[in-house]
């Protein structure tokens, strides 16, 4: 069986294995106050060319995603997200554990507008009932988004302009950001990802770290007290410095640019001989993607024919004999593998 | 520097780095429902003698006690817990943060007694305005307890009697469990506390592994929808076979027991040898411990003369020249470094 | 000016009025263990036919729906809502501010189906990222609903019996409950929502009384401990008698029936011939209710050629020149003043 | 039986229910958005000389507790209070509900001093591990206290200038404000509240209203959207103008002052003719009380013999034969019941 399923099915890259092996019996003060924390942290400012930014790292995504939302709201407000958004559909209630209300707007692609953004925060503020409604107090995105897109600089550019005329913070959930980063598509930067968002994290889980996520907060009014936050929400890993030393391998500057980059290009490289694949066989995508995860839609006969071979994810299904699956590389998938579905896909009928 | 200021200044046992990198291109589901997870928990369970018990992964401390209590209470009751009990003292709010009221008792040495959480819940009941008052849930103790202290087999089966009696489930932090279990002064078994306890957890993050506990959950009610709430609480780690692969390595039955039971040895044998030289040197204890954690008072020039050698943690100050010290040892505490503070501590004047 | 634009712009009704003043200087216990108290529950069991019935009063209807909704879930569970329900766009986060998701339904005329209610609890178990989504733990539905429509008998008791055959507890909003039950076209007994539901209330506030609802509760595990939740929730009123005295007022058995069902008749007797008016005139409603809130569409001039003799609400923008309006009837509306609306309703052009 | 129990026996002072009556068929907008409510607001802020002040209308104690400490706290924050304060002992977790830890200090007569204050502020920010516990971000004081004592101006002058220091708002429950302010021992006014403070309340329900307690706000920071959090507590009442009426009749300008003044004047005077048959008999107090709660020391014997004629509270025992009791004036005590028990206490052996 090969496993095209999700972006997490390994351990960690081969380059984090031998940095944690190597610095094991190292003695560093706990909760992210070691040397290696640090450095990571200066690594990522300096991507993002934010020198003041606040770096912190936590476990993984769910966690992140409501401990920056709790740091922001205060308790009358909610987060406006897309419907398709992942706080509001895959995290059991973790933001509303906090208090607060997700603010669902229809999306197109898995992407808001900023024109939907204006005109929901217009319309909380034009409503004479508003005081009875939750008030937006935050807008979150993903890059890329649960529909493998992304948002171009243009799009970020204005929903960021829109959220600053409200004064209103925009977080950006990226739990792949690599995946984003090093897309064809992609006309972002780390850079453009500071100037525009008041707050963001990059993500490792799924882009060769055993775990972890780094936060990168630009707006001075969500830095203070953070970590007291982070220890409430049960986030400060005692040993801190294992996520300092994934992120320092990740961002540490190479030849080539650094290993996150790298091998987020590789399963980018991979992702798109898989789409081209199923485009030359004929077959609609739903939606077209250009980052790692690709949704072909599929019949009952097709997904047949590949199940016993390959693992991958059947989403949703589409009309009488169409679905909508997922297969996502990542920075592990081994290009013989993908060779090998490539011929499998052209057998399809 | 020699540090013996906590017991998490380390990475894993190198046993557990080895499984880590044996083990790192296997590719498995994710989210704790993998192989290694599943032989996780019945070694545990057949550990613990308990095989109907729930055994679920947590990364950390904080948010195991916060899950558990939360998972536990109904939204107008509250936890009985020690004064200087860790959720009450060392969470920054996780407890209350999900609306809960830690319900503190005076201790003695870090411990309740059975009599105490008796007159507390009987005197709920009996207070007249008891509907004004937040209900007792749940009762949380910690094995051993932050002063290094613990309880005897006889003192929790008196406390579970009295919980049993007013159907309060009881609780265990257990994030030293390792360290109480060796102890020579130790008569309680795992077998003991899955019998006497509603749930309780074996803490990994201090005993060898990178990080993670492990909850062990014998009441039935406890049991519904539990992943739910690790999700919830941010707590379901995507690549959840970590914790599977460290538990394993720890519990994997071996000539002397297993890993687990060894290396908490280990430290308590070199924290006994701090401890005699110590007390052989004249000094108290505050309190006296038979874990892994010693208290010696120290006065000001004592702490002078070994604070550029050894990293320790001044934990109060007792009187006008005397300071409540701790050293910890660990699983990686090494005996060349214990034999030289030693010797240091026979020079102390 | 005369006012049709809420059911809340008196005080009470005058009989109650009276009752308060007789009572005002008897001495009673608080918090609601007092005789009016318990004469008020008592006789609202008896007209719900559910002798073991639990009644409670509040003081309000967004205290009631939180309070009610927090008592049930546990904290991974949301609760089903019509998407225009009250809860989920008028109380300000009320209930996520207890930890509770709304999940949404997209209704029909204010309305839910039992297949909708079955289908979301169905569809919820059958997805295999269950743990990761909030899980459906009670449904509310208002009679009568935000858009002033009723459930009929067959209705509500096809949703009951899908909520029963799935275990998730029904909860009615009745804050208009009288304006529902007095309807020509209902069906429905305050029996059969003591029958069919686990927990419903009975609405003052909009119904005759100053403020208060009623809470009646059948399920017996939503019974347990409620009134530590009414205190927690800041309901429970020092002079709790007030409410008793006001539902004591309204539900005292007279010849007609009791206060409650006689000016609720009168409300909708005059909503009625409001709607004849409109009708005759040829005006379309958006929606037709048979209840005390009427739903006109308006054009501008017809608003304008009303609005400086009589207060209503303009609701929302249908068309380029179409309003959704609002006329609410109540206890207090004098016939006189429906009088003279209709005669220019009539010189509407 | 003559009730000395609690000062919230009766209803409403009769001006206030004469106004009640003669206002019952006004049409008014609602949610405190009605003449009624500006006009009391005008006259709170004159007589506090605070123009600036927001003045909001809650219905009882618990729900303004709550929702002023969730509205000036950040979820890592707790609130410090005396540990006999209201909302650490009789609130059934109200504040915890909303997410936020009581940060108790013990307390002398019902009191802190602005040294504990500043000793506990200072004392976390000097913790190494603050992080890793609960930020005071505000201080709750009783005027008069759970005791019945006062603080003099020159303390709550002392604990508002270490409030200020710190950054830390100071927010006084002045559930019996009125029984306070006309003790013959007391040195405050309105005026220095609204001056000391950053937010207090004027409680209603214990001095002559049937329900409401009105917050005077004066920081800025804390006015902010209050009303949205007003309105998520369940706290924004339909029929807003009842408070209105009431705050209105209590704080119309009279020849005397005004109604507020003189029936909080009634009650202490008869409190101080019960304190004083108290003392002249040898009895002592615990603690000596100069509001309207008095507590003096009896044994069985005395209770019984009073306690047919009287209704009064037992509080705790004290000694062998030693019982803390409390007996309670309020506005609406008569003065000829109070000559009675006089009668009765020189009869006491």
């Amino acid at each position: 069986m090969i496993y095209f399923q999700c972006d997490y099915t390994e351990g960690a890259h081969p380059e984090i294995m031998k940095r944690l092996n190597e610095t094991n019996f190292e003695q560093t003060p706990g909760y992210g106050t070691d040397y290696h924390c640090d450095r990571a942290r200066q690594l990522i400012r300096t991507y993002c060319n934010a020198p003041d930014a606040s770096v912190e790292f936590l476990v993984g995504g769910t966690q992140a995603n409501a401990l920056v939302i709790a740091a922001a709201l205060r308790p009358h407000q909610g987060v406006i997200s897309c419907d398709s958004g992942h706080i509001n559909v895959h995290e059991s209630g973790a933001i509303e554990s906090y208090g607060h209300k997700v603010l669902t707007v229809p999306g197109h692609l898995g992407k808001l507008t900023a024109k939907q953004i204006d005109d929901t925060i217009v319309g909380h503020y034009e409503d004479p009932t508003a005081e009875h409604m939750v008030q937006p107090g935050m807008v979150y995105i993903s890059f890329p988004t649960e529909a493998g897109t992304l948002y171009s600089k243009a799009e970020l550019t204005a929903i960021s302009e829109v959220c600053r005329k409200h004064d209103v913070p925009l977080f950006v959930d990226g739990a792949r950001m690599g995946y984003g980063l090093m897309s064809e598509e992609n006309d972002l930067t780390l850079e453009d990802f500071a100037k525009l968002t008041d707050v963001f994290y990059i993500g490792g889980t799924k882009v060769g770290a055993l775990f972890g996520e780094a936060i990168v907060i630009t707006n001075n009014s969500l830095k203070k007290d953070f970590r007291y936050l982070i220890k409430q929400h049960g986030g400060m890993l005692a040993k801190g410095r294992l996520l300092g030393i994934q992120f320092e391998t990740l961002f540490e500057p190479t030849e080539t640019g650094c290993l996150y980059a790298d091998i987020s290009g590789h399963a980018i490289q991979q992702a798109m001989r898989i789409k081209q694949a199923f485009a030359e066989a004929g077959f609609e995508f739903a939606p077209e993607s250009p980052t790692n995860q690709q949704f072909p839609v599929l019949n009952q006969a097709q997904i047949d024919q590949l199940k016993d071979d390959y693992a991958f994810e059947i989403f949703s299904k589409l009309g009488e004999d169409a679905y909508q699956v997922r297969f996502c590389t990542s920075w592990a998938t081994v290009a013989e593998n993908v060779d090998k579905l490539i011929e499998d896909i052209k057998k399809l009928k």
